[in-house]
């Protein structure tokens, strides 16, 4: 009878465990167990598993999905064959044990990014990942069929990270109620914070795979000011535990980057020593080191900060990424420097035009820069500012400016240049205007909005080099007649928006 | 026979001296001398006159003027009877008197510019002066045919301020050799510094009346870098005797003012003493205390110097006037912003619509800015740059760009607003925009290059308010419908360049 008893028990464990036996690389292996639905299993129920693949181990911690249902996320970064081992305080999830292949990722799939040579960014198979981003704060909290607005708007390759907020946001164009909220309770703030909503992480979890599989990342908000239901004002506990949920959540998405805040220093229930706490607790329990961030308002954050993988910064004065790549030795991202659109807010009334010149200052200065478009109609503004407008900044859907197409040619030109871009040492130091190089093989020169006739670029004399002249509002690229080398003057077309490739001709 | 030498010495003393017997206030008396033109005549003879209206006594230096002719100029700031006395080391200079009569200026005549209420300026007989300039650095020694044509250009009324250099200029599209030079001698750099070539300052002073005539301030620049005939090296003596010199001769003219140096930190040959010394030279030596001011390169002279009578500023932040306001206490002029034009240096490449814009933002913040152009043809880079081009910059003649007329629009604005106007404190002060108002009578609002669908406008509550959009490229000015009080939504073309003028409705 005993074991019979033991035989049903492993028996019912292994049943118990819904999992694959093989995963590709960079791709999440779910254990997902039944235990007990009883008392608070958010907080009575401690869950890890423990990973090996004989020479490393990884341990991961677990998640309550709700229904009796205990989840445990691991993504692979070795191909190979992996063990696990469940560790917990309740039986019913102790000691599960299984094994699973893990292969080789297809050519989609380049993994994480991480910092590659202090100021940029690759993904993990080496594949250079440079920073196009854009910004729906909101977008995942406004129903399937905004979102798959959203999404088609995306696939047309504009971007490569999206700025997103995990709890809802409370702003102008953003006083809709969420569809789904991150705790058991009643809007507007009588939650239990002792017990997650599993839905509405399922939700956003399911946003950040539809990303992925468009080559997005996404930046995930944790704290954010705007806010009417109470979440800003979390206590230290109830942020540690919210933060712990997500890394057993969403920490095995590949795509995954934490930003602590959108505007920090807007929110005055956390003090300096709350944010260093949080960038530690993730530097900490994320077993896989995601890109960690945090973004300003006005006052800019120490980005020294050791734990801080790039410096996420909001100001429009992009063309300082080179002061600020000194200052900080990281990847520097413009993530917000005002945006495109109409709104009576000066962030949110740039001309396409300008959105467009920010990018292209950032990019020649060394740093990557990111979009956001926020555009009312009239009877909006008739209506008066809290309308349920949908503006891309704030719920995503359909983007209606013009800058997002001149950032896709720019992208299309940094993505295809022959190695990671820096600035040029002394380019015209006393000019406002900006140069990248990658060696002495290619050079990038932007002239902002000003309308030379001439320029005199300075090549090696050992080489020659052709030279094209971008305009980076047509989107036009022509070639110069001739080759070049050492101190050239090169004609342009008088106009703002003009650049220079430059390519050294190889023998 | 004593008698009779005696007589013949009065009458010829009174030959010799062609004198009008009547002049208008601010107009120039001029006593013209006869005497030795044996030795120096510069350095030898010592002449000045002493005018009394029985009131107030005023010395003024003389000068030599050529062919044995010493001039004495005085402009009466008093109307009534007026008498002189000369003295002189020469005899036949000494002790000459005369008397006249100063008339009250005429309708255009309104006196020369002086500071008025801190930060603005004012003709002597109170009609405000708002400072439009623009800069011609080397017209005056392109000769008479370009002069005109430069004169005809200026008089469509777009600028009420040219800055000018005294000595020629070497530079880029400045590489012609002058007409004359201002020293006895041959250039390039044999040259008697004790003896000047009236010449050539009778071609200024004929250069600075027609200004005059024009309504046109003459901002003299003293000393300047760009030189090839060693007049950037001369020593502090010749310096001296120079700076007397044209005192003597320009101090007269009422629409002159002394600018120090044009980017005095590029001038290596001179210390921050020398500097001061010139200042301190032109406060003691100038009977009439005409406006003294100091242009920078990169680094911006310490304008707290109480003999400097504004802030002569080159810098491409004009927006930054209102700070500059609170530092000096002064009115500032950003004399050089960048230029609307074509040319290889970032300097001179602007965009119309940028020029402007620097403008509009230095005007609402509560500075003025002033106006140059530089535009090349094709033909001209393919030559290279030390080509005989005319630019207005450098020599004057025609306006090709497309700013000037934007710019006598805004002049045509400011010069119609009830009053001075002064920077809205605290307007949208975290925002990029800036506000000018005339007590609570007047605002005028302006919003860059951005392209808001509305904004809101905070207007005293007491009042009924007229609202008109201005676009400051399209140079239109549309009412808006109704009447506003308060906090006011105003509906914007969201267009760049858009402005708000805001008039209190008399009861």
């Amino acid at each position: 009878m005993r074991r019979l008893i033991l035989l049903l028990t492993v028996l019912l464990s292994f049943l118990s465990i819904s999992a694959q036996n093989k995963v590709e690389r960079w791709r999440i292996y779910e254990i997902s167990l039944n235990g007990d639905s009883n008392g608070n299993p958010f907080t009575d129920v401690q869950l890890s598993a423990t990973f090996s693949n004989g020479e490393h181990l990884k341990t991961v911690s677990g998640f309550y999905d709700g229904n009796g249902i205990y989840k445990i996320r691991f993504m692979p970064q070795i191909t190979g064959s992996w063990t696990y081992t469940t560790s917990s305080n309740s039986k019913a999830l102790q000691n599960k044990k299984g094994k699973f292949e893990c292969y080789s990722n297809t050519e989609t799939n380049h993994g994480p990014v991480v910092v590659k040579n202090t100021f940029n960014f690759a993904y993990a198979d080496g594949k250079p990942h440079y920073s196009f981003g854009t910004t729906c704060y909101g977008w995942v909290h406004q129903g399937d069929s905004l979102a798959s607005l959203t999404l088609k708007t995306l696939a047309n390759g504009y971007f490569n990270k999206m700025r997103m907020c995990i709890f809802p946001k409370d702003y102008d164009w953003n006083k809709n109620e969420p569809a789904l909220y991150p705790f058991e309770g009643k809007p507007l703030t009588d939650w239990d914070y002792t017990k997650f909503n599993p839905e509405y992480f399922q939700n956003i979890e399911k946003r950040i795979e539809q990303l992925d599989s468009l080559g997005i990342e996404a930046d995930l908000i944790i704290f954010h000011p705007y806010d009417r239901w109470g979440f800003k004002k979390m206590d230290r506990k109830t942020n540690d535990f919210y933060i712990n949920y997500i890394i057993a959540r969403f920490a095995a998405y590949k795509n995954v980057w934490w930003s602590m805040a959108n505007e920090y220093d807007f929110m005055n229930e956390k003090k300096m020593d709350d944010w260093t706490h949080f960038i530690k607790l993730f530097a900490e329990k994320d077993p896989y080191n995601h890109l960690r961030s945090i973004h300003n308002g006005t006052k800019i954050f120490d980005h020294t900060n050791p734990l801080l993988s790039h410096a996420s910064i909001q100001n429009d004065e992009t063309f300082k990424a080179k002061e600020l790549r000194l200052k900080y030795k990281k990847p520097i991202i413009y993530d917000e420097c005002r945006y495109e659109g109409n709104i009576n807010w000066s962030w949110g009334n740039l001309t396409a035009e300008e959105m467009v010149n920010k990018f292209w200052r950032g990019i020649t200065n060394g740093g990557f820069v990111g979009h956001g478009e926020t555009y009312v109609n009239e009877s909006s503004v008739k209506r008066g500012f809290k309308s349920q407008d949908i503006l891309w900044w704030s719920k995503g859907g359909v983007l209606r400016g013009q800058s997002h197409e001149r950032i896709k040619f720019l992208k299309n030109i940094i993505e295809t240049a022959p190695g990671y871009l820096t600035p040029v040492v002394n380019f015209e130091s006393w000019m406002p205007y900006s140069a990248v190089s990658y060696k002495d093989e290619y050079f990038l020169n932007y002239y902002n909005m000003d309308q030379p006739l001439s320029q005199i670029v300075n090549l090696p004399e050992k080489s020659k080099y052709l030279v094209e002249i971008i305009n980076a509002w047509d989107m036009t690229i022509t070639p110069v007649n001739g080759e070049f080398s050492g101190k050239s003057l090169i004609q342009l077309p008088q106009k703002p928006f003009t650049a220079l490739r430059i390519t050294k001709i190889s023998k």
